[in-house]
């Protein structure tokens, strides 16, 4: 297996187990010690950088309104010292969000993340980019629903 | 230069010269016989397949509102028969949109693009996320600010 290919697969379960399946200790196993949000429009977390700890707390809060997410990944493009994936996504909007009370519907979005590594494979930052527009309509929609039922 | 490099100064350049400077006739230079925007939210072309003259019909109309729009392209990403392009994008919003007059505001966003290459090195679609919210916000302050003065 090439060091790209060895790479694609780190991400693929990186993205499985901590994103979808929400296990936060084990973003440990693939980041680096320091974490830089470099570019993500609309993300809280966005121009910081994370420790760990802080690494972990960030995927409990961003799952914590929809606790069943799934990653679709649609490609990986490794180039240099990065991994570009681009996805889909759904999760069922099961805890409140600011301005918008859970509903039980689906969300669907989409966006494309470029992952930067280290020389020892870890994950040491990403410049992000989701379909916010798509996901704050859904939102709107679901709650017009709510009011009128 | 390798493949990979080639691809990404072709890249470059079709960027610049076509929707940066707006020559839309000169994307017959760059693109396949038949593009196909496979996902682009947001975009009136998503899902659409295009021979030359729709691809240059998109570029005049999707161009029409910021003449002067400019792409910053932040990182290329080559791999398999595709180049990834993160990018940050400004424009003087010098024409009408639905809903949204013109103010001659600066709008600003970013975008991630996929793009694919066929074995002659020429554009066969695209797989596109922008941050459309970020726009939409822009312009729906821009056009408080409008009323207010």
């Amino acid at each position: 297996m090439t060091a790209m290919e060895r790479r694609k697969q780190r991400l693929a379960a990186f993205i499985r187990q901590v994103w979808d399946e929400g296990d936060s200790g084990a973003a440990d196993n693939y980041i680096a010690d320091m974490y830089t949000i470099h570019h993500d429009p609309g993300d809280p977390w966005e121009g910081k950088i994370l420790d760990r700890a802080g690494f972990r707390d960030r995927v409990r809060k961003s799952r914590a309104a929809f606790p069943d997410q799934r990653f679709d990944i649609r490609g990986l493009f490794a180039d240099g010292d990065s991994v570009v994936m681009t996805w889909l996504w759904n999760g069922t909007h099961q805890s409140d969000l600011p301005g918008f009370a859970a509903t039980g519907q689906t969300i669907r979005t989409s966006g494309v993340t470029a992952y930067m590594f280290d020389s020892e494979d870890r994950l040491t930052g990403h410049w992000q980019i989701t379909d916010r527009l798509g996901v704050f309509q859904q939102l709107q929609r679901n709650r017009q629903d709510h009011f009128r039922s």
